[in-house]
């Protein structure tokens, strides 16, 4: 019976950690959860993933054969192997990698979520067979994960793709990071609510929108208003594809890449999003550029998408291994 | 006798083409230059060109090696090997590399000038050592060469790096490219004149910078007034690097380099140029990302530069095909 390869992906929230078994063409054959448990250490969690995740092995059929892990976690440094002062966990700075050497003898690998998204891009997704693209994530935040030449850039420090902190006005809205101005405040579920009241501020215009409070209103309920034609949710769509396709603009002159690929909650809103953010990043795209760039939604499958880019990464790892 | 390795650097200008043969480790052998003819095609320029390389590699000693040709050019594609359309030269779309392969049997590569000094600071100057860094040129216009773990970054077709022309205000100063706001009309020789201009015209204070015209005035007229402590010319200094490090901070953002070098007639200006450019720089980074890039000056000696860059883009080819 021939073997068949299998890496483990894990994604860390905040609240539930998520890991998968997954094969080299992104079928996902097994898939569990647990709480993360924020104010735990970082070992006692992975102790409890131990246990699960040898579990699940047993479980499976005998010619399944384990040969990596990868993982996902905020704040993760691919060079090191750490994940350091994540913002919704009690860790600190600690060492991943080592603590899953310690249980398992497979190789393993860790970086963000926007960069693991980027390599589920390329090896399951939207990115097959692209080289150069960048992968913007829009949830609370904007993540992103730059491939270059087919490889993620990591940069000096292993913290390069941070195009949600990219300055879009000095002296601009107030961004978590403690500037002013950054991408994230305009493009992201948190920056097109802002960007709302922004609106409901401005004008006068009539919109369900005015009912709900500013910690009541999410990116989803400005979606509902935008398809019914509430012309302030719709305004705040054009708007935040506006800066969004400026920024992307800018993103295409450093890296020229083939392709930009929307993930994430607000991406869900398709072409209200893509459609200005295209049309704005035409508008400002030096001439050599123009109608060279797509803009695509993920191509990942919706839910496991995390599991699939942290398995990902450890697929590329391996693949590099293989050419030296 | 053992055989020394050269390879020829060719950077080819509006007015005059120099190119010269360099050894490994960035000795120039033997330099010269022609007249560029703009209005001639390409071919009879690489005639005249053919036969001045010939006299040159038969006054060279015997123990020389010719090994490869490098090429800088404006609107080069490294992909293809063609000059597209350059702004100062009658050629339209010609391929560069077919044609030195008709003369001399040995690779050859081309690429636009700031990719060649980019490349050029990592084999002789400020970069050697470093795989992330980038090199700004700040000439009449700003151009930028990208390098991500030790390659340098052509994106998907060739012209990545365009870091010039990426948007510091919306609606701002007109461009050369067609676009407004660009980042090279506000940080190059060109854009601190403008800003001389709009600093001239909103200030009262007195300035010798009042005695020149538009066209009289260059970037080394303004670094004159500033070190004769000209008021008008140390605030242009100063908004010039306050621009530059705002948006060096997105650069970083984007691929977190190690070090950010400076290049070409603005950055002779020293410390006028680089303490501005650090301060605003380090006053936009991410929390991450602070005192960890460094702002540096060209390490290639002057003059020769753009042979040096040229003759390294070719060395770095030739590593590459050994690693292979």
């Amino acid at each position: 019976m021939s073997k068949i390869d299998i890496t483990l992906g894990i994604d860390i929230g905040g609240t539930n950690t998520v890991f998968g078994f997954i094969d080299k063409t992104g079928n996902i054959v097994a898939e569990e959860s647990i709480p993360t448990h924020s104010s735990e250490e970082a070992e006692m969690l992975f102790g409890r993933l131990h246990i699960k995740i040898e579990e699940m092995l047993k479980g499976l059929p005998e010619n399944y054969n384990f040969v990596g892990i990868g993982v996902g976690a905020p704040n993760a440094n691919y060079y090191k192997g750490t994940v350091e002062q994540p913002p919704n966990l009690n860790w600190g700075v600690v060492n991943i990698v080592e603590i899953l050497k310690k249980y398992f003898d497979v190789p393993a690998a860790i970086t963000n979520d926007a960069n693991a998204a980027a390599i589920g891009e390329m090896k399951f997704g939207a990115a097959k067979g692209m080289k150069d693209f960048i992968v913007i994530t829009l949830g609370t935040g904007l993540g992103s994960g730059i491939v270059a030449d087919g490889d993620l850039i990591y940069g000096a420090d292993g913290f390069a793709g941070e195009v949600g902190h990219v300055n879009v006005f000095i002296d601009g809205r107030q961004c978590g990071c403690g500037k002013k101005g950054c991408l994230e405040t305009y493009a992201s579920a948190s920056g097109i609510r802002r960007t709302v009241f922004e609106l409901l501020c401005n004008s006068i215009a009539p919109s369900s929108l005015r009912d709900l409070s500013f910690n009541q209103m999410t990116s989803k309920s400005i979606y509902e208003a935008a398809i019914k034609g509430d012309e302030i949710a719709l305004k705040a769509f054009d708007y935040t594809g506006k800066i969004l396709g400026l920024k992307l603009a800018d993103s295409v002159a450093h890296t020229s890449p083939e392709a930009i690929i929307l993930f994430g909650g607000l991406a869900n809103a398709g072409d209200l999003i893509t459609v200005p953010v295209k049309r704005y990043m035409e508008e400002n795209l030096l001439p050599i550029f123009k109608n060279k760039v797509k803009i695509m939604l993920s191509g990942l499958p919706q839910g496991n998408t995390a599991i699939l880019g942290a398995s990902a990464l450890i697929w590329n790892e391996l693949d590099k291994i293989k050419k030296r």
